[in-house]
C-alpha cells in the first residue's frame, strides 16, 4: 500500500484535486492519499519548495509526493520524477524539488513515455494528464526506467540561506507565514541554543523567549518554532498583519550576553 | 472496494462533511472517499451540475457520486438515485443530475425505503440522514430496487448550449470560473481546431492562442482549457476580476482566416 | 481498521494536517482518516467542544478523535487521552473534551510515556510530536495503560445551558454559526414540540416554522435544525450578517398558544 501526498496551487473549490485522485484510483485502487496543501499561493514555486521539504521527512519511506505548481505548463518545461532514499517526487522541472534534491540518493528522470499518461494530454492540466497517471503506475510497481530517462541538468531555485556573521549576529529571512500570522524564519534553533538573544524585523525589536506562554498578550516575541527555526509571533495576535511584512522580509538576531 | 465522491455546498468549516463520512463508515467501513468539492456556491445547483459532469469521466467505473446541493431540503422534492453504465449518482431531485442523465444506460430511482436511512430524519440535513446511509448500503451491495422504485419524470435544468452560426462565428457562455480567475466557456475545442480565431467577451477582444506561454503577461487571451473548451485568461493575472464578469457572461468567437 | 478523525484550528494551507497524517501512517499504515474540521476559529476551545460533541455520535464505535486546539501548547497543560464506551479522544487538557466526558464510561489518562512520541518534541506542535504518534500507537493496539496514567482532575469549561422558565418561556444562546449564517442555539427541539412559538434574538422577533420551505425569502425565521435544536435563519439570506450577532448571543422563545 503506497501513500501519495498532493501539493498544488489548485485550491479545493473547482474539483481539480478530486479529478487527479479519480485518475489515480482508476489505475491504482489501493493507494492512500494525504493532502499536504492545495493552497500554495498561485504559481508560487518557492512556497511549494518550502512546504514540501518541511513535510517530507514525516511521511512513510517510499511515499510518492505529487507536487503540481506549474506556471510553465504547456511550454517546453519537462515533466520530472525524482527518487531519493526516502521518497519519490513527481512534478514539473521548475525548481519545485530544489530542496529535496539534497536528500541522499537523489536521482532525476525526465518523464517521456506517453503510454503511461492519459490518452489525451491537455496543454493546461498536466497534473491530471501526466503526473497523476505516472504516480499511479509507479505505485503499481512500474520502475522509473520505464517511465522516463535519467537526466542531470534540472532546474534549481536560488534560495537565500541564513548566515552567522563575524560579530556573532545572525541574519536570515522569513520563509513562511502560518495561519495565525506567525513569521517563520530560516534561522536554525541550534544557532541560538545558548545565551540571550534579541530579534529585529521591520524596525521592531523583540526578545527570544523559550515558550509562547511566557509572552505577554499583544507583545512581539521571538520563539523556536515547530520547524526548528526562529519564529516571530504576537501572543493572541497576528504578527504578519501587525508588522505588515511578508515572505522574504529580513530578520536579524544578536546576542545580549 | 467502492469509491464514494462527495460534492456539496457545505464548506469544510462546520464538520458536516466529516459527519456524512462517519455515517457511511459505520455502515460500509471499506469505502474510499474522494472529496470533489464542498465549495459549490451556496445552493447553486447549476454549478454543481457542471463540476460533477466534468469530473465523473475520470473516476473508476462504479464510483458512487454523492451530490448534495439541496435548497429544497425539507420540502416535497424527492431523494434520487441515478445509475448509468459508468457510475451511480445520489442526491436531491432538483436538476443536479441534468448532465449525467445523458450518460448511456441512465436510470433514475426515487429513494423511498426509510429502513436504509438513519432512524431519525431531520428536515434540514438529508445528506447525513438519507443520502449518506443509502450510499453506504449501495456500496455494501444492496441493489437500487431495494432502496427505491424506478421513476421517469425527474427534474431537469435548462442549460444554454453553445452554437455555430451560419456566418461561421460561434457563441456560448461562461460556465465556470477557476481559482485563478480564468473564465471557462462551453465552446468546444473541436470547433476552433483549425484556422485563426478571435474571442470577444464583455466588449474586449483577444486572440485565441495555442499555449499559455505564448501570451504576454497582463494580456487577455483565449486558450484551449483542460476541459476541452475555450477559456479566457490573463497571463499572470485574473481575467474574472479584470473584466468584472461572472458565470453566464456571453462569449463570441469568429475566424480571422 | 481504525478510523481517526481530526479536528484542529490549523487550517489547510500550511500542510500541518498533512504532516500529522504522515506521522500516523509511518506508525499505523492501515488507519482511515476523516477530517472533521480544521477551521475552528484560532484557539477557540469552546467551538471545538461543540463541533466534536455534535459529530462523535455519527462515527463508528472505537473511532479515535484527535482534537488539537491548543493555546497552552508549550506550557504545563497536560496531554490527555479520554476513553468512553463509544470512542477515544486525544488532545490537550484544556476543556476541549468537556462535553464528551459525559459519555458513558468516560475515563481520562494523562499521556506521560515519551517512548510513544516522536523522538524530538517541539514546544509548539504537539499535534505532530505527541498526539499523532499516540493515536497511531493506540490504533496499533497499545492500551491506554501503556500510554499514560489515569487522572481525575481534568479541565472543564463552564458551558451555559438552556433553561425553561416558570412562565413557560425558554432561554438559551447561540452556540454555532454555520456557513450560510444560520444561528444554531442550544434550545432542544423537544421543548418546542407542541404549540406555537416565537423567537427573539437581538431585538428581532420571528415565528418558529416547521420547514425552511415555508419561510418567505428574506424573512427571519426559527426552525428545528439538523442538530435537533432551534436555529434562527433567513431564507436565501445570512442571519448572522443581517442581525450582526455571534456565538453567545442570547435567544428567547415563548409560546403563542
Amino acid at each position: 500500500m503506497t501513500v501519495i501526498s498532493l501539493t498544488t496551487d489548485f485550491g479545493l473549490a473547482d474539483g481539480f484535486v478530486g479529478i487527479m485522485k479519480g485518475v489515480i484510483l482508476r489505475i491504482a485502487p489501493h493507494v492512500r492519499f494525504v493532502d499536504l496543501t492545495h493552497d500554495i499561493a498561485a504559481q508560487s514555486v518557492p512556497q511549494a519548495v518550502y512546504v514540501l521539504a518541511r513535510a517530507a521527512p514525516y511521511f512513510p519511506t517510499g511515499t510518492i509526493h505529487l507536487a503540481v505548481v506549474d506556471p510553465g505548463v504547456g511550454s517546453a518545461r519537462r515533466p520530472l520524477l525524482v527518487t531519493t532514499e526516502r521518497a519519490v517526487y513527481i512534478g514539473p522541472d521548475n525548481g519545485i524539488f530544489t530542496r529535496v534534491l539534497t536528500e541522499p540518493g537523489a536521482q532525476a528522470w525526465e518523464l517521456d513515455q506517453p503510454r503511461f499518461w492519459l490518452p489525451q494530454v491537455s496543454r493546461t492540466f498536466h497534473g491530471r494528464d501526466i503526473f497523476a497517471p505516472v504516480a499511479a503506475h509507479l505505485a503499481n510497481g512500474i520502475p522509473p526506467d520505464k517511465l522516463g530517462h535519467p537526466i542531470a541538468d534540472i532546474v534549481h531555485l536560488t534560495l537565500i540561506e541564513p548566515r552567522r556573521h563575524s560579530d556573532g549576529s545572525l541574519s536570515g529571512e522569513i520563509v513562511s507565514i502560518d495561519r495565525f500570522g506567525n513569521l517563520i524564519s530560516n534561522i536554525p534553533a541550534a544557532w541560538v541554543a545558548s545565551g540571550g538573544w534579541r530579534c529585529r524585523i521591520a524596525g521592531h525589536d523583540a526578545p527570544l523567549l523559550s515558550t509562547y506562554a511566557e509572552a505577554i498578550a499583544g507583545a512581539l516575541v521571538g520563539l523556536i518554532g515547530s520547524d526548528g527555526t526562529v519564529e516571530i509571533a504576537v501572543r493572541n495576535g497576528n504578527a504578519a498583519q501587525q508588522l505588515c511584512v511578508g515572505i522574504g522580509t529580513p530578520v536579524e538576531l544578536w546576542t545580549t550576553q
